[in-house]
């Protein structure tokens, strides 16, 4: 492997903060620490913890920006897609039956069917469902990744542009479509990128570059009509149909269902999480630094309370904003919360 | 909940550092911050990261200290225990059929049965014997729980006690027991304690205290001869029945396959680790910052590296020094591996 890039260095003053405190006990036995930038559309930083400059991969907290492409270029609408499937193409799905149906069915309206898709296969998230594909004598697939319905979006694309089958490969029409969609949203330059866990690229961007870009999310009437009406679509998307962002029991899921119509908010890999809030035109961008979820999530619930687009004595909110830590006995034993710098 | 204690402010210069690095695609995508100290039996901290003196939970690594009063007492002799069961009492094993069985003979052995354990249930850690469950139309139960060993020796000691069926009672005489045996060892004061996962309390040291704890058990003369014997059969008995200790394809197993005679380790949840180094007559302690498991694998595998205890090139140390991160279709797209501090 090569060495990192000269921009992330960690050991720098004022790279990160303490954001998340895991206590037991009474005694403080963890902490994460990470960066939060809230920016405007225009790329102005409101507020920032940590270095808003710093690189990160947004994983998949940016699959409504890979999804861009599929929209303006009229591909979406050539398909009749609607917007379940575009929820779907900006879903970490819990590869749940409510998600790999319809994944079915989108890949058999174009035509294909799940040997054409390249993020490989991965068993749903949750243990019953799991244990339903043991009874059934059956293995996951590959409608059960979480990014299946990103790559049903990509294969409708790629039905549109023209490309070959290997639609994941970064100089394919796809990829090359995302890069530009991306670098115009973030407005960083192109700082390169790595391959994401469903094996698509994956296109780093400074933390403020994403939180503007979920700004302009919000916020779209700047980006031209096409662009704008795309980003309005897969925003309300998202914010329409949570269950398919994400799943039953996931905070994506519960946290946009407890702030109707006020954000649309996606996690990622290694500890990424984006919040696009419309009411405010601002947009959100978290990176833990040592990639936890539990951490990315609570910071988020946190900055969502502080915005006062969420309610911390929303039991979905709270869930997240201070998970009681519970054992194999159903005691609480500790709990999770932020910490004083976004208390 | 209450407030942290005061002796951990991981605010505070000098609190940890940078361990263990996460690189996708050429740039670092996450850092894992911790402390370690390597001590010797008098206590000296001999090399250190961060700072020695913070507060840890051990929880999980320190279940050889907790088993010294199973061994000294007398009650596992009466009982006939043998180094498997030794083994099972220091273990977190992955609640697979090598385990769970000899887990029942025990407690057969002492005329109880499953529902005498306080751990609660836990499905097995691997998703092959989570499926044999399954198939088998039956749920995992208390034998399946990481800890059921440890539990199994409480018992055991509670029976030549006396005390009463609630053994993870702080107050409990078997608790008593592990938290003498426990200030005895790392020589701290009484610093608090959590309740664990399996819900038995976790008594708080200092990182230094553990690493000394672990420095006595690899050198036990000046222990005196009772709690001597004690020590040198539970680490004999580890570093006799890795598979036992853990499970096939666990690091403290495979780890200790690699390094036979010369270290008995073993992880803990939220990050920690422990290693005794019989041949070296030293303990090591580590607490990641943020509770990672990669991390803390990661920087023990490093500290045996730089100890002279393991060998970089063995595929059981490399696999957890420089694991690959590899995706759902099998390609690899980063790696884990030791930050500059540890190379």
């Amino acid at each position: 492997m090569t060495d990192p890039a000269p921009l992330v260095d960690p050991a720098a003053p004022g790279f990160s903060e303490i954001l998340v405190e895991a206590v037991r006990g009474g005694i403080l036995e963890s902490v994460h620490r990470g960066a939060i930038a809230i920016c405007t559309p225009e790329g102005e930083v409101v507020e920032a913890w940590g270095d808003p400059s710093r690189v990160i991969f947004p994983r998949s907290s940016c699959k409504m920006l890979q999804a861009l492409p599929l929209v303006e270029s009229g591909a979406a609408a050539a398909a009749g897609l609607g917007p379940e499937q575009l929820a779907l193409a900006c879903a970490s799905h819990n590869g749940a039956p409510i998600h790999t149906a319809r994944v079915s069915a989108w890949l058999a309206g174009l035509g294909l069917g799940e040997p054409d898709l390249r993020c490989g296969p991965q068993e749903p998230h949750d243990l019953a469902d799991h244990d339903a594909l043991v009874r059934a004598g059956v293995c996951c697939d590959q409608t059960h990744n979480n990014c299946s319905g990103k790559h049903a979006g990509f294969l409708t694309l790629n039905r549109h542009l023209g490309g070959g089958a290997e639609y994941v490969e970064v100089d394919h029409p796809v990829q090359r479509a995302a890069r530009e969609a991306m670098g115009e949203m973030t407005g960083d330059p192109d700082l390169g990128y790595g391959i994401d866990g469903c094996s698509a690229p994956n296109f780093a961007t400074t933390l403020k570059g994403f939180a503007t870009s979920m700004a302009r999310m919000a916020r779209p009437q700047g980006l031209g009509r096409v662009r704008a009406a795309a980003a309005a679509s897969l925003v309300e998307a998202m914010m329409a149909h949570p269950e398919l962002v994400a799943g039953e029991g996931r905070a994506c899921t519960e946290m946009m269902r407890a702030m109707p119509g006020r954000a649309a908010i996606k996690t990622g890999a290694e500890g990424v999480f984006g919040a696009i809030l419309p009411e405010l035109g601002l947009g959100v961008a978290l990176k833990i630094d040592d990639g936890g979820t539990r951490a990315s999530e609570c910071a988020m619930a946190a900055i969502l309370v502080r915005l006062g687009v969420a309610e911390a004595a929303d039991p979905a909110i709270a869930r997240r904003l201070n998970p009681p830590q519970v054992n194999r006995r159903g005691l609480t034993v500790g709990e999770i919360r932020p910490a004083a710098a976004l208390a």
